[in-house]
């Protein structure tokens, strides 16, 4: 079994490098893009999707073109634990997700998977040896078709009256922290 | 000058490998981590926010243990072309911004960040050069102290009655695509 030309001893070393360790989600995530691109018309620019901001990212990350920064990897949150691969032109492709139908044989897998336990009490260890022992066996693959115009949106660029920052928007008017949506921090100095 | 202990050719080529190529806001982003991590006490970890989803993340990516993957990288999207780093433990830390007051002697740089013509029109080549020579002195830092309750929400494993599968959510019920907020895709076929 090869993840996207690797071994799944260098895909794991990859892992090491950029995620920090060989964590469940993201090495279930390499099985996914394999299984994602198997479905993909090959040599053609693709476009991803992670449904969550856990570990999948980084599989893909890892495994294709597609980054946060370059924009051809989008969040969108439902918080499931599925992708989605798809030709940049056509918005056809392939969505991976994990199947709780084939779950019942790997029940460290399901334990993590549903948190049936608490993550202190799990045993990643054998979590990991079902994860590599399944290979592309608990997920489930469906064709889908992408809308793009619901990831895409115009956004111009604005000077924030409040702060003076310039920001990426969709209207004129004060910045999201500015107005309060975004308040995650607050200034103790400035230079 | 060096980039978290790269030289600037080398952080260049990493671009070239992970984001696809040395644009503009990725190559700013490099001198931004840079300032960032000046301002911090050296040896304690560290989480970061990018304030935007535009090139900033893989400069963070790359040149920090931080990914979207492993959740030391959140992005918060107020749309501004700023990056935060902050000590794990006590939230301080340095949040760094393109300051348009610096940007006067830069006409490339402000064309690009302003977006003054349509990026057609833009020279990329002077644009580069101009974030090259300007190294670090487009930027603002401030002292900031990160509310962490504010990025950090307590989610749980539910089951989607619509969909059947599994999501990390704040409530019970369906699933964010399965209640129309999050459909970006319709299913063509499934296996």
């Amino acid at each position: 079994m090869r993840i996207r030309g690797l071994s799944v001893k260098q895909y794991l070393d990859r892992l090491q490098g950029f995620h920090g360790r060989a964590a469940p989600g993201a090495v279930a995530g390499g099985f996914m893009v394999e299984l994602a691109y198997r479905r993909l018309p090959q040599g053609r620019l693709c476009d991803a999707v992670s449904e969550t901001w856990s570990c999948l990212p980084d599989a893909i990350q890892l495994l294709t073109p597609c980054t946060v920064g370059n924009g051809w990897l989008r969040i969108v949150d439902t918080g499931r634990f599925a992708l989605v691969i798809y030709d940049k032109e056509t918005g056809r492709g392939a969505r991976v997700a994990l199947d709780l139908d084939r779950l019942a044989a790997w029940p460290a897998v399901k334990t993590w998977a549903l948190k049936l336990k608490p993550k202190a009490e799990q045993d990643e260890t054998a979590i990991l040896a079902e994860l590599l022992k399944a290979e592309t066996r608990l997920y489930k693959v469906e064709k889908v078709k992408v809308e793009r115009s619901s990831l895409v949106k115009k956004k111009k660029i604005f000077t924030c009256p409040s702060c003076g920052e310039s920001f990426r928007g969709l209207r004129r008017g004060k910045c999201s922290y500015c107005v309060g949506k975004a308040s995650f921090y607050r200034v103790e100095e400035k230079s």
